[in-house]
């Protein structure tokens, strides 16, 4: 049997979703070794979405083959019950041999920037406290230069071996919720770090030091140093996939 | 001058509020260690509610004496600079010598219970997870129940060495928003873990155990034993106080 899996995750105690040679903490690898206990034989866990170490997931999917024949919403239950409180799996799903998780069409990222001087004491954990007011208005403006497609070379955090560095962004957008901003981006696939660096950009232009059309200058120029520093790891997390 | 400070923190990490003669970590000894070294004097902060182990507040209320001038709101954020990630001062305002941090007129406590199979991934350190069904009408007509003034001896933990166990409630109410059940209950004060026996009495009534008028009953037999068991601290925040 093969299984698609819907995955949240609390990213802070990992490093990264990708199963390591080292036997450091992935999310990866402590579902094969949970799903594994179950099944009673050695399980591959291939996710969609690399996430980083300290990333978060509210919808990582990743497919599963298994010779066990326990029923799809039993099994889930059964995993769910051998991993650590900050790993949930949410589905579990029978999917067809052709169904491939490196073929997304359309993944959504939020990331929560915590704009008050004062400390975010409950959500420490999931946002970037960045306390020097920023101008709302200009950073909606920047993400808009980030609507189509680009070659987003100039915010991807390394050279990259991938045929094409071209992504295109259907979504991009921010909005405020009480002392938080809420900067939400749908694309075809992104680059090592994109998200971030596209954060941290949008920082500069909120707090002023860019203009707010500065994106397709650095679009442009391919070049990583053009483009605002990465935003931390934490206030990110990957909401949901398309196939 | 004396200060009346207005105090958030992520109780998890701390055997409650007050300071104990071993030193174990308590929110008041952080609190009062912080401030004594920007004050550069012993100082002591007495708090209104004496939280247990892993409750949370956004609404304490302490106060403390200081021979140190710095203006209130640079005091403020020089002890906050001090102070570990999961405590934070939210105001500090000068007060008369006559305010009493002991004399509350209404304390409003919440309680989130999770309810849902699924486990709460990104919520886990806040809520309580009860995954059976429960039925909010009957917790709702439970809540209307409290209301008014009762002897709370059955919902007390321990022998009161207090003059009275008398206490009166002027809210208390149970809402849902999404898997999250909200508790919520202002009164004159509050008996020891009275909060947490009340949210396990009314959980009982929710899976059907105990009819939803249970509640007069428990509270005239002044017996512990009567009353359902404790729920866990993490669910519990103390919201806000007023003198």
């Amino acid at each position: 049997m093969r299984y698609k899996l819907t995955i949240a995750y609390d990213g802070a105690a990992y490093c990264g979703w990708q199963r390591q040679p080292d036997p450091v903490p992935t999310v990866q690898r402590t579902i094969e070794l949970a799903a594994g206990a179950i099944v009673s034989h050695p399980v591959t866990v291939a996710g969609s979405s690399r996430t980083d170490t300290g990333v978060h997931a509210r919808g990582q999917v990743a497919v599963m083959e298994t010779t066990c024949d326990l029923e799809p919403q039993r099994l889930r239950m059964a995993i769910n019950s051998r991993l650590p409180a900050d790993i949930s799996i949410r589905q579990l799903e029978p999917c067809s041999a052709e169904f491939d998780v490196s073929r997304a069409t359309c993944k959504r990222y939020r990331y929560l920037i915590w704009n008050q001087r004062d400390r975010p004491v409950f959500q420490r954990h999931y946002v970037y406290h960045y306390w020097h007011p920023l101008q709302i208005e200009p950073m909606r403006q920047a993400c808009r230069q980030f609507l189509g497609g680009h070659d987003f070379m100039a915010f991807s955090s390394r050279t990259e071996d991938r045929l094409s560095t071209v992504r295109h962004i259907y979504h991009c957008d921010i909005g405020q919720r009480g002392p938080i901003m809420i900067f939400s981006v749908e694309g075809s696939g992104f680059l090592y770090h994109m998200v971030r660096n596209m954060v941290g950009t949008v920082v500069e232009v909120g707090r002023g030091h860019w203009p707010s059309d500065c994106i397709p200058r650095i679009l442009q120029s391919k070049d990583r140093s053009q483009a605002g520093p990465c935003a931390p790891a934490q206030g990110l997390c990957l909401q949901w996939i398309r196939f």
